[in-house]
């Protein structure tokens, strides 16, 4: 269980889909918690100045942006515009002071089974990335995706492959992200945890469910719902120096048709038992 | 390309799920393919004896029997009961001839989330079959199956982890499998093929299909309609010092529902194309 409470718990917009911005905003000043996970397209919509004003003037956190990434084009022009798009979600992640902006890094390009140079373009691309983030004053954040994902989405696929990426940059450029659903599987979760140290730069929560729904997608599943035993994993992650917050991310038809008083009262209860 | 035609090629008889025994070694006899992969229950259903006649009469190889494995119980009883069933694998693989049984090591017993000592448990399990499989001539060979089968299929989620597994025992009493579907996606793969060097039993062929099915358990293509870039794997795999056969396995409901020969044609030119 968490010493401090709620203190350090971030509700991420994805777990509240169908509320709208304010409305997520809304839930964490009725609840006292005290940080949001924001999403480029939702902030877009709503202006990104108005959500930037509206999370700054009701007190909270943002503890990241999702997402940046998707740098496996193997055209230049795919490539150059992934960079241009890139470079403007540093600068949304900017203006909303978000503590990081995570990358998906994208998976292979259509037709392609390249592996190796899409993650060698992947690279590549982080090395154009990161400087242009420092300045800005942006920590970027690897994810790496549940291995489900690397055709499609994320060529990135284990902790230890995000770390071996983030290697060459300064910890305060490059981070990486700890997602319960994408690395609870993995054997080497406790050594690379402690590998990562302060390089972690996000700690996400939710849980795998079993069966995978038909939409894999959204097997993301309420902590306490299904098979990741939480505690040693938040532990770990806070022995090895971590102290932003933990934020619930879940992507799940049920939960999103359920009032989300009640999920977010859930969130808390299971955060608070389980996390 | 394989420089040998097919003198290295299996026919896993779950790729023709919908056949029945004779009809797959006929299958065989008909292209000239020279060894079959054979499952347990549908062995059994024909009968352990006659399966062994058909094969041996038909001058067939078995390159593999599934499977033994699901040591995962966390009550005595649930453990006794797998050790004998795999005693009786073990026992059923040496009346075939069969070059190895594959173990699927299981997934979190019902309830648990104790992946840590579901993992200890094979380990034990493993140490008290290996020397029975020994002394019946028989190989095991430990399968890492995809993380996404981690909670309810086999919490043996990579070949390096299956590699340190079967790093106590001899070669000749645990090897591991090489099965493209599971690990193609993995960044250590071509590291831990040399790594495996003769430690390899089985090589196992098929695509990884997006979008997943429903079933993600019937997302393995045939060789070429999916992501997977097979010659770099089979090359690293012969480099290893394999030269057993290349059982192809495909789990998938058209190809299930196309008439045999055609898949078993396909099967062949795209083997013969890309594997």
């Amino acid at each position: 269980m968490t010493e401090d409470g709620t203190a350090r718990l971030s509700l991420n917009q994805k777990t509240l889909n169908r509320c709208s911005l304010p409305e997520v905003v809304a839930e964490c000043v009725r609840t006292g918690i005290p940080a949001v996970g924001l999403w480029r397209e939702p902030v877009r919509e709503f202006g990104l100045t108005e959500a930037a004003e509206l999370v700054r003037s009701n007190g909270l956190r943002v503890s990241s942006l999702c997402r940046g990434g998707f740098l496996t084009a193997d055209t230049s022009e795919g490539r150059a515009e992934a960079l241009r798009d890139n470079r403007r979600a540093i600068d949304e992640a900017a203006e909303l002071g978000a503590a990081c902006l995570v990358l998906v890094v994208g998976g292979l390009p259509n037709g392609s089974r390249d592996l190796a140079g899409a993650r060698e373009r992947v690279a590549d691309a982080l090395g154009e990335l990161a400087p242009y983030a420092e300045r800005h004053g942006i920590r970027l954040a690897l994810e790496a995706l549940h291995p489900m994902y690397c055709a499609d989405r994320a060529v990135l696929s284990t902790l230890e492959q995000a770390l071996d990426l983030a290697e060459p940059f300064p910890e305060s450029q490059v981070g990486v992200v700890v997602d319960t659903f994408h690395v609870w599987w993995d054997p080497k979760l406790f050594e690379q945890i402690e590998r990562a140290g302060t390089r972690i730069a996000s700690f996400q929560v939710c849980d795998w469910l079993t069966p995978l729904p038909a939409d894999v997608l959204l097997g993301r599943g309420m902590m306490g719902d299904g098979h990741i035993d939480f505690p040693p994993i938040r532990e770990a992650v806070h022995r090895a120096g971590y102290t932003g917050d933990t934020e619930v991310e879940i992507f799940n038809e049920e939960v999103w048709s359920t009032p989300s008083d009640e999920v977010v009262d859930t969130m808390i209860e299971r955060y608070l038992r389980l996390t």
